[in-house]
């Protein structure tokens, strides 16, 4: 056998949600936005000449960022974009895990499942922190030595939020280290902890434009933070590619982030889905801790999540199940369109109504 | 002092080209293509419908795949795809300098500018090898311990290649590490050791968009190599960032790589510029490497790079000047058009002419 092989990098890679393919399909396992982008990134897609492609982008994607910066009320300098909020993020285990004492990085033990992929990518120590029996943040929990501490808020796949006295006090306990508030769905409901920068300099807040915006598809993500935290993420990402971001990606996310009566309007609608899906799955006999995020994570008193999973799959109804501890008797459901989750419904009801000896 | 900032990676920033945004300006200094992409890839912009960014893009990116694997003959499993070979390479780096005992991955002094800078990024040893005094890469060189190997073929910024008997070499003496031949170049008249893949497990292929066809600004880089090493390669991108092409940028470089005619005659022209180019240089009094890449790397009998660098700048005109140890007397000159070229050389007589004490 030849050495190269010694030499791999050992990792556990990151299984994505499945991208079926059917037209006939209703897809509401991976988060996405029901609704298309808005108008205005048609315009700017319609607007772009092949030509601009031969030359590099700006590497300061001067146009997105100003875009964002005004946005969020920050100078263009708290700014930082990259592929989607996960190349963000990896950005930011790589610029702000590296104490030399090799301390752990703290997270939730139920959370996105990229966080302790990241950490064996590159290496760093983590510890998993639980979550209490309501799947609940509790902050005195991330009370003890670490090398940084990243959560999602709401969080993810629970969709439960906390609110920004808790982020203080997690902030307040941890003046020494960065951490991340990843608020990847924090526009269906949830303050922003944009709000605390001004008093918190080790505080950095990611977001993405791949739900609230409708633009997974584009891969564009954000990190805002103070100048000093975002100068070295800009160093690391430079000494990684110069160039992440393609003209395209720089356009569109400009258009998307500028029609604010847009995001309003369409955010709103899925807020106002969820909150009545909430109502049909409790009918349903479902139980479920209370999302503030584009998603619902359910689970019911009587059906495994696994067959239901199975038996919504068969009937082309895509959403996500877990295979983990804990959380393996319950289905994330992501908020689609009122048409797509009646169909939901009424195939649950057709799911459920069988194991109850019911009539179809 | 916060601690947080004892836990911030030390890097030493990649500082790019500068992108001067003159409409009147001649830019000779990034090595991009002076034609515009493929007019297959107009149309497929003028298809694409926004719609489609509302949700993730193919994580496999198979059209793209596809395209780049019936263009080199290989199957879909040999090819991997990336944010531009930096991107490709980063991955690359990360996923295969590991060695245990860590010995140095080995790359020449002269060189593209981003390896040393990836290899502190991830903390891999590294060592220079210097090329000889005419700028050439010398296989012999290559017979140490090492943790790896990368070069480009050509190499930049000097442009010289070498053949697929050296690279056989170099490939037979370090059958235990991986080899990377990093193709930027290639297209301009090199012949590519994608023809070797069958005799050499560990040999990666890279090679880009952003030169030969056009792209720069849609970031796509791939690598070709057996189906292991690019399995390896996709695990640890897969850990890292499961959807790093973006939509458009999979559609558009399908598209480009579609179009062998337009490559074939685009390439051409550049070679036949480049060709022509060398003869107006060395009436100037430069002397190059015989290059075999998008640019000329030339040196003037009487006058300082630097000297010559500033005053072509205050005519808007933009070649590279890198201020290092061995080389801080050449400017790398980008391939334009015809007519860029002569705007080139009529400025260079402009200036060298007042250096002689010519009349103008």
């Amino acid at each position: 056998m030849a050495g190269w092989r010694e030499n791999v990098r050992e990792v556990e890679p990151y299984v994505a949600g499945e991208q079926p393919k059917q037209t006939d399909m209703v897809k509401l396992n991976t988060n996405e936005n029901p609704y298309p982008p808005s108008p205005k990134v048609q315009e700017a897609l319609e607007r772009t000449a092949a030509n601009i492609l031969r030359l590099y982008p700006d590497p300061t994607a001067d146009e997105l960022v100003t875009a964002i910066a005004d946005r969020y009320n920050v100078i263009k300098s708290q700014v930082f974009v990259g592929v989607g909020s996960d190349d963000v993020i990896a950005m930011a285990f790589l610029t702000f895990f590296n104490n030399p004492e090799k301390k752990p990085v703290l997270f939730p033990d139920i959370s996105y499942s990229f966080y302790d992929v990241w950490a064996e990518c590159f290496r760093i120590p983590y510890k998993t922190v639980p979550l209490n029996e309501n799947f609940e943040i509790c902050t005195e929990d991330y009370r003890q030595p670490n090398g940084g501490i990243i959560f999602p808020n709401p969080n993810a796949p629970t969709g439960l939020a906390i609110g920004l006295d808790a982020i203080k006090e997690i902030l307040d306990a941890n003046p020494d280290q960065v951490v991340i508030v990843d608020e990847a769905y924090v526009d269906f409901g949830t303050d922003s902890a944009i709000s605390l920068l001004d008093n918190y300099e080790n505080l950095l807040v990611v977001q993405t434009f791949s739900k609230s915006r409708s633009m997974a598809g584009m891969r564009i993500g954000f990190a805002i933070g103070n100048e000093e935290l975002i100068s070295c993420l800009m160093n690391v990402r430079n000494s990684f590619n110069s160039y992440t971001m393609n003209c395209t990606a720089i356009a569109m996310g400009a258009a998307a982030v500028r029609d604010e009566e847009y995001f309003r309007e369409t955010t709103q609608k899925i807020i106002e889905t969820r909150e009545w899906a909430k109502k049909e799955l409790t009918a349903l006999g479902f139980t479920y801790p209370d999302s503030k995020a584009n998603f619902i994570f359910a689970s019911h008193k009587s059906v495994a999540a696994e067959e239901i999973f199975r038996k919504l799959r068969e009937r082309h109804i895509y959403v996500r199940y877990f295979n983990k501890p804990r959380i393996n008797n319950y289905l994330r459901i992501t908020i689609g369109t009122r048409e797509e989750m009646q169909k939901l419904f009424d195939a649950l009801k057709e799911i459920l109504g069988a194991y109850n000896g019911e009539c179809q």
